[in-house]
């Protein structure tokens, strides 16, 4: 393991790539899946049971952990990695983008974000500064800069006008990582500028004047829908650093990874796999089912006999829809788990691809087997 | 394996015995706690995992599964084993308890009883027949009697008339099992009589001229107290053929488990570690604990650091509190595993005891553990 955080590239196909982020707490493997921890637990996931998926990295929420159970309690009890019982690599967010989705009576200044607890309704404020302190006490590997998150759609003047914003709270969350953070551990800035390309460019220049390890694009996957988030990676990626790490912020379904890999992203996440998990959705390599569909109270088959995860292989899907129709515990816990698992096979079959310089055929391959026709 | 059902003693230590009920299956170490698996998986728990607790034998719930997802839909997909993916021992009960307690509009005639489904309304009749019919259909290894199962306290007249119509159900029930079951597949009769000393006599007297491999004690936990189902075993088990099994229905907690196996029970089965489990009780060596108790917010001890079970070791009791009050799946499914371990190791712990001739000083030692004085 390196001291360091560093990100070295192996292989590139067209704008795909593939490498290795470095970190003391171990190697994540790019283009990279990471499951999303919210709470300090990938939902209804045993940890062992994530790391064997694949998974090189996890997400964790800080909105979620600094309300519960306190980012004060986690540090005392040893750090997010001892809390949760994983010790590979943990990237967390600022807490930002779900104080404005998730809070209550939250007010935006220059300073930052005040907002009530929803879970108890206690008041709060987030700033560039509070959320890095925050993300150090965690323990965080792979640490984000606070933004500001607008909708798309936005008008133009108003975009620019978060985006300065976000900039500006990038240079303050510099600043205060320089000084709480620990040797090894990396802050990401944040790219936005909705979907003008006049604004992307302009965030990217004035994110990479103040420089960072990697840069995470947010902003996307706001409703915009996959075309538009396409184009806009089209003309936002090409100008980003080739030599560090890309983090597409909140994608997404099996489709707009792949289609963002092939627009020179390395690093993911979405609740889409374990949400969807837990609602009797699977991801397979035909396409997404729904196991409660009445179609499936009979079916012998596994989701996927030739998996080497369990849940894939050794229940059928009579059983899993059985399971769904009875509200147990262990629909979701198999689901999810073969879900996190497929995405995983996705993103290894598309570090192998990249490396083999065979990326088209296999973004081919994908269109025709799950009837994708946007990737 | 056998190819027949079998039961052979290793040792008793005054009432106390050890052995190993053989089936075709594999075999079944005694004293032994059958976790439940009311619709075809132990709540919250992955059945690997049930196996890696020491468990060799779960039950499954007819009631349950005759409703959702049907016995026949079961033996279409191959049977309760392979559905559940457990090649291991099952148990079932005859559904007729859960009819009573939990299905609407039930009426019991001799024939037996009919009631409506507490899911949707379906009209269903169970009688001794159709028990043994759909317990061959799940491919019970070993079966349950219909019986009818009073609550304590019920008048004398009452109690006998009941009995009596479960000892003619046991006839009905034999003839049936012999029509419809595979080798090595057996059938218990189950003793009832409430907490009358003759009627059990009478119950028992007139199951052994029926004969059966195995028999239940029935009737009992239903409100009566410990101490009164001590006083019911004292006056049964003596009675009962040693070379059978006793299987003591729906019992119980860890205080009430030792103090039937030194009363002469051999097997167990209970929802209490993992319906406990899920709600946030944990059992342990110094007893019980909610681990939802705001005392454990900042625990960092695990429940058990030298147990190897990883739910007990590898977790704090910090994370486990923080997991309930954030309503996360991780809890219920670490606290069932940790449960159902505890559980295990007890059943463990007693048959080496009971081997070595000390269970005397075993259970002395549980009620110094535990504090509890009934035992």
């Amino acid at each position: 393991m390196s001291a360091e955080f560093s990100f070295a590239l192996n292989a590139i196909d067209g704008p795909a790539r593939t490498g290795v982020i470095s970190t003391p707490r171990g190697e994540i493997r790019t283009p990279a899946f990471m499951p999303v921890g919210t709470a300090g637990t990938v939902k209804a996931m045993l940890v062992d049971h994530v790391r064997a998926t694949g998974a090189d990295i996890v997400l964790g929420n800080t909105y979620h952990l600094m309300l519960r159970p306190t980012a004060e309690r986690v540090a005392s009890l040893g750090g997010l990695h001892k809390f949760m019982n994983w010790p590979h690599p943990i990237l967390t967010d600022s807490g930002g983008f779900q104080v404005m989705s998730l809070s209550k009576l939250r007010k935006l200044t220059e300073e930052g974000v005040s907002f009530q607890s929803h879970i108890d309704g206690s008041k709060h404020m987030l700033t560039p500064e509070r959320s890095i302190e925050i993300q150090c006490l965690l323990g965080s590997d792979i640490q984000m800069q606070l933004d500001e998150c607008p909708a798309i759609p936005i008008e133009h003047d108003k975009a620019r006008e978060s985006m300065l914003l976000s900039v500006r709270w990038a240079e303050r969350s510099k600043r205060a990582f320089e000084e709480k953070s620990q040797p090894g551990q990396a802050l990401f800035g944040i790219v936005q500028g909705a979907n003008y390309e006049d604004l992307r460019r302009e965030s990217l220049d004035k994110l990479m004047e103040i420089g960072f390890p990697g840069y995470s694009i947010g902003g996307l996957a706001v409703g915009e829908g996959r075309e538009e988030m396409f184009r806009v990676l089209e003309f936002t990626t090409p100008h980003m650093d080739g030599a560090k790490p890309r983090y597409l912020m909140g994608v997404g379904k099996p489709a707009d990874i792949v289609g963002a890999v092939a627009r020179g992203v390395d690093m993911f996440d979405c609740v889409a796999p374990t949400r969807s998990g837990r609602h009797g959705q699977a991801w397979t390599r035909a396409g997404a089912i729904n196991i409660k569909n009445a179609q499936f109270s009979d079916d012998p088959e596994p989701l996927d006999p030739s998996s080497a995860c369990p849940a894939s292989r050794d229940y059928s899907k009579a059983y899993l829809h059985h399971l769904f129709r009875a509200g147990e515990y262990l629909g979701p816990m198999l689901l999810t788990w073969h879900n996190l698992h497929y995405y995983q096979e996705l993103m290894a079959g598309m570090r192998a691809a990249i490396a083999a310089g065979g990326f088209s055929d296999f973004v081919a391959q994908f269109r025709a087997e799950t009837g994708e026709t946007i990737v």
